[in-house]
């Protein structure tokens, strides 16, 4: 989070001022980023682009990187709201074939966003051949998502939905990973049939019962 | 392949010096976008690093592009008789989780190899962002290999060791797709018994039996 003060400890119109300030430069830094890449973007362009001094940038964050990474965690929370989800979780209605059908089909609507797509991509892009900002990534915005599927994984397992020696760090990555790389890739088209059915796939298995 | 006529209908000192700057020609691509980057290579700095004239690369590949898919197939067609594999097929035992795992572990063994690495990566990113060249990387080196799983599943399905309803060309994605993520995005390990694992999930599903 941004490195301000709590918003209550300040005058109303300093923390709408700093809410604002911090939208705009959020919104440029994916601009801006989709644009030009992850290379050629720099505070002082996102600076410039928002509105706002290069000071004002270097007061809450301490590199571009933390930036678009804040950037990113405020949209994807965003579409969670617009999507009327609760951010940071996966429901448990018992169902867990449907459950999972539900998250990765607003997962298909995120990845189809253009407001999503371009910064997206250009991030990742760079995460290929930059390892560090790779795994910063990683660490500070793919694996928390995850974790929610790990949560979910472990309440089936306990549910006896899924088998008890079934790790689900890595059961989670048969059905999320072919969505990641048609996406990242274009290896294929994405659609709500498709994520139905590698969680039909995932959880039956390709063998005969 | 190469616009050169056929070799065999040339002086055989001709056909010799030809495939040595074939040859030169690719280690030359693979190395410069490895250590450059796909936009910033260029058919000059390629030429140059191989030690042939300009006209000799533009003779026989019409792109940058081009040279570089056929340097990729190129390499793996030789990772692949390194192995002691026959490329371009999977093979056939009747034991459908012994085949894939073999294959599987076999493509670990790639993606871990230094001269595949970084020029895989620096087109991988590269592909992420410039959707033509992405789309093209797919359909000439991704979409035939993955096309070895679709043959592989089908006989598989033939034998009855496959769900007739399964759609072979989503159902390879359970356990290929796993090992691309982890391996583009260094979301996790990769070994043996990670590829070995999925393979087991993907075949026997989450649920159980």
């Amino acid at each position: 989070m941004p490195k301000q003060s709590a918003p209550d400890k300040r005058p109303p119109d300093t923390a709408r001022r700093s809410e604002k300030s911090r939208r705009a430069i959020y919104d440029a830094a994916l601009a801006l980023v989709a644009e030009v890449g992850y290379p050629r973007t720099t505070i002082e362009g996102i600076a410039a682009r928002a509105g706002v001094g290069k000071q004002t940038i270097y007061r809450w964050w301490s590199s571009k990187a933390d930036v678009l990474m804040e950037a990113f965690f405020d949209l994807s929370a965003q579409a969670a709201q617009d999507a009327g989800q609760q951010p940071y979780t996966i429901p448990d209605t018992g169902d867990l074939a449907a459950d999972l059908k539900a998250v990765l089909r607003a997962t298909v609507d995120e990845l189809k966003d253009p407001r999503f797509e371009a910064p997206s991509r250009a991030l990742a892009a760079e995460g290929l051949v930059d390892e560090e900002l790779g795994r910063r990534f990683v660490t500070k915005l793919l694996e928390p998502s995850l974790q929610l599927y790990v949560d979910r994984l472990r309440a089936a397992q306990d549910a006896g939905q899924v088998r008890p020696e079934i790790d689900p760090r890595i059961a989670l990555e048969l059905f999320v990973s072919p969505l990641a790389q048609r996406w990242l890739q274009h290896t294929g088209p994405i659609s709500y049939e498709y994520t139905d059915t590698l969680v039909d796939y995932a959880l039956h298995g390709l063998a005969p019962r």
